[in-house]
């Protein structure tokens, strides 16, 4: 293990996350508030130490990856370090590990909160809360589409962005020059949400916080009451529509943004993901039509949002889901373990792997019957090894068994059994709102101190794919 | 398909019924109960259809795999339809949909039941509610042991009796052999069950009828109160050791039985097995110290006692889980997707894809460490191919589909996210009661009738490892 590169790249992250609270400090300026002295000092710590590791530091080489692994998962926890510091310093989160989870639940685009008043906020805090999720969202595609495909874990490898750039020997011109493309197409359509929300009525503050929400598939609002705050159809389509794009794999917005329209509609992961949002949009607006919404469009309204909330592992709400029949939080639970597509903002088991698992036993079926036959999985036309299959069970079989080992945790904190299975669906699937008491109405503030660095572990495993976290753990990855 | 056969053995079984119908009409005459005219009426029926089946298809010849399923699944329906009837004949359950509930949870060995009041059932009855468990097990043994391994299906394969027996080409000889000589191990190890519950107090009856419900990990008691009725340390520790002998291999009995105790020593499954009910009981035994039962040998005894029961499937009860702490209700939870192991009478999962699943993802982390390194799966010494693994994985990913299927079923029909949840897992698992409204101390009788049928679908599915029944359901199966 080399801890040169590793050190210094955390380095890099910590300048860049420091000049990125340049921005909530102007905010903080211009509407006058008194967290702006915790933003410029926690942007000056950032930088300073960056600086004392980039530079003595500096590496030109290649990476093995092992490194990477180390990098990517000390890279999160050193963003969200630093990233708590404004919170902390300002006093207006006072416990340091309250500000650490809501910059971790940030940075992993989960949207789980510890504030009980999100509005007694200053404007500078909430923008670099919401923005936490949004320089998160960048990170996640990234790596999902060019560095952990490399990898070839959990069936990654399907998720590689098809995106022309140099074919080099070399992983990092590839990697930076897929970075970029795919950066661009994450602010264009950013710029355009932000637009379209000032349009409904919000300032472009709440826009772009909101904005930042929505395309990370995060979930912080600057408001207590989330999107209803706003009372608009118009902005709840608007947050609508763009959760869906921010579900949707970026390389597939890379080309249709460059007008090839049709590669959505090739795309079998893409009709699977609409197919989901579609069948249980229709089941939840029927079953609360009868129940909590007489009116159909406000049914229709209520229960799409909260699907493609859930579904995309955002996390904004218009209505509080634990009010519905057992059958609408039934499939509410249901869909926090599909969550958004690959190489999407979206967390938790994905589209992608859901659905090579179900084709692969509908092929199982037909062998059973066919002993003789060879009936090989397809997606998009390609054949799916049976390794990769392997991989994928071996992901879906690890996620429940951090799913079932962390609840039993819970439980011993003293959650009752529903709040502690949901707290750590929520979060290890980066959704933010789960049921009973982390519900939509409430948040993670009175969890004990330990639960609390408990989820947010979960929250870095399920961004980083679970592996590039666990291996860190084992033995044997340190081992020479 | 050649129906032939199929119809055929459904008249060997009818057959096999009715005579079975004798024992109970037996002791309802010793008490003088009302219940032996609908015995004898039952079993009349049964010898009846049967033998107007048996004797026109007489059938001598080779089964193919499709025949042998259909057999199968329909033996069981079959048996529990003509199992039903001293139940509806006799006025004692007015319901055909809850006799036939009742009678399919005792051939699949679940033990759930719809009655509020058990002991108001006549002697007669309650042993033929028992017995039926007792048969159903006896079938599991061959079934899990003999006839599913050939077909190779959800890593059945290595559930393979290791039966000393001819060598035979043709299926029927060797299957033949294997069960006669486990029947002979199963009948013997009742027999000493029987014999030290009556040492404890029981009478004749009772101690028959806890043998059968033991033995087949199914858990019908004649008491409302479970086990609780019978006050007795001593017999809740007989019951204990029983159902922990229940749930394990019955091949590895064989050769105990002949004096080869070695052979449960050096098979890793069962060191597995007692391993899981060893951690989970101290676990539970310590949170119920500080919460529950003060004293410790309560302690020791409720906890040993609900572990061993949810684990081995069978459902007795000496406690109400449901008053212990969420630790305790977590840990049950967990247990019903355990199961006991490959060749048992116990139901659900089952410990031996468990360990193999858990062996697979410590041999995946060590592959991504060392990419290049041949890192096999080993279950005693043997090789697991890469193939039995996903067959396994498939299994048990089928498993949790039907389960959250289910579930969302149940919560249309009214029933709360728990209640629902939890009564699925209790019948596709074969184990009973479940949690909420189906938790220890309540039972079936207020699920509506369409979800009671859907739940004998589960007991049924989950006895005959799923794909047996599924299959049946596919188009597939039955072309040409």
């Amino acid at each position: 293990m080399k801890f040169r590169p590793i050190f210094y790249i955390q380095g890099l992250l910590l300048i860049f996350v420091g000049i990125s609270m340049i921005f909530p400090a102007a905010f903080s300026w211009y509407y006058g508030d008194d967290d702006i002295a915790a933003l410029l000092i926690s942007a000056g710590l950032s930088i300073g130490i960056g600086l004392l590791l980039y530079f003595p530091l500096r590496f030109k080489g290649e990476l093995r990856i092992r490194e990477s692994y180390a990098i990517v998962t000390l890279g999160w926890i050193v963003c969200s370090l630093a990233g708590s510091l404004p919170f902390y310093i300002s006093g207006y989160i006072p416990s340091f590990t309250d500000a650490f989870f809501e910059t971790m639940s940030g940075f992993t685009t989960t949207g789980a909160s510890i504030l009980n008043n999100i509005e007694e906020l200053p404007h500078g805090l909430l923008f670099w809360r919401s923005l936490t999720q949004w320089l998160g969202g960048m990170g996640i595609i990234v790596l999902s589409l060019a560095i952990l495909p490399l990898l070839g874990i959990g069936g990654m490898q399907l998720f590689r962005a098809e995106i022309p750039g140099p074919v080099a020997d070399k992983l990092t011109p590839r990697i930076q020059n897929t970075a970029k493309l795919l950066w661009i197409v994450y602010v264009v359509i950013s710029a355009v949400e932000a637009i379209l929300l000032m349009f409904g009525g919000m300032n472009l503050f709440d826009s772009l916080c909101h904005t930042f929400g929505t395309m990370a598939t995060g979930g912080f609002s600057t408001k207590n009451t989330s999107i209803t705050a706003f009372g608009s159809a118009y902005i709840d389509y608007v947050i609508i529509f763009f959760m869906i794009l921010a579900g949707t794999n970026f390389s597939l917005h890379y080309h249709g943004i460059r007008g090839n329209l049709l590669t959505y509609w090739k795309n079998e992961e893409v009709k699977f993901y609409l197919a989901i949002i579609l069948i249980c949009s229709v089941i939840v607006t029927i079953d609360n039509l009868t129940s909590v919404y007489p009116n159909i469009s406000d049914s229709i309204r209520y229960s799409l949002f909260q699907v493609v909330s859930i579904t995309t592992t955002t996390g904004y709400a218009t209505a509080d889901y634990e009010q519905w029949s057992s059958t609408g939080q039934f499939i509410m639970l249901f869909l926090m373990f599909i969550g958004g597509s690959a190489g999407s903002t979206g967390g938790s088991i994905k589209v992608l792997r859901i659905m090579i698992v179900l084709k692969h036993g509908f092929a199982e079926l037909k062998r059973i019957i066919h002993p003789h036959a060879v009936i090989p999985v397809r997606v998009n036309g390609q054949v799916i090894s049976p390794n990769v299959v392997n991989n994928i069970f071996g992901f879906i079989f690890l996620y429940f068994s951090i799913l079932v080992f962390v609840t039993w945790l819970m439980t011993i904190l003293g959650l009752d059994l529903v709040s502690a299975f949901a707290s750590v669906a929520a979060t290890l699937g980066n959704i933010g709102p789960g049921l009973g008491t982390v519900g939509p109405a409430d948040n993670y503030s009175q969890i004990p101190i330990i639960g609390k660095w408990i989820l947010s572990f979960c929250m870095l495993a399920g961004r980083l794919e679970l592996y590039t976290v666990l291996l860190l753990l084992t033995r044997e990855f340190w081992k020479h």
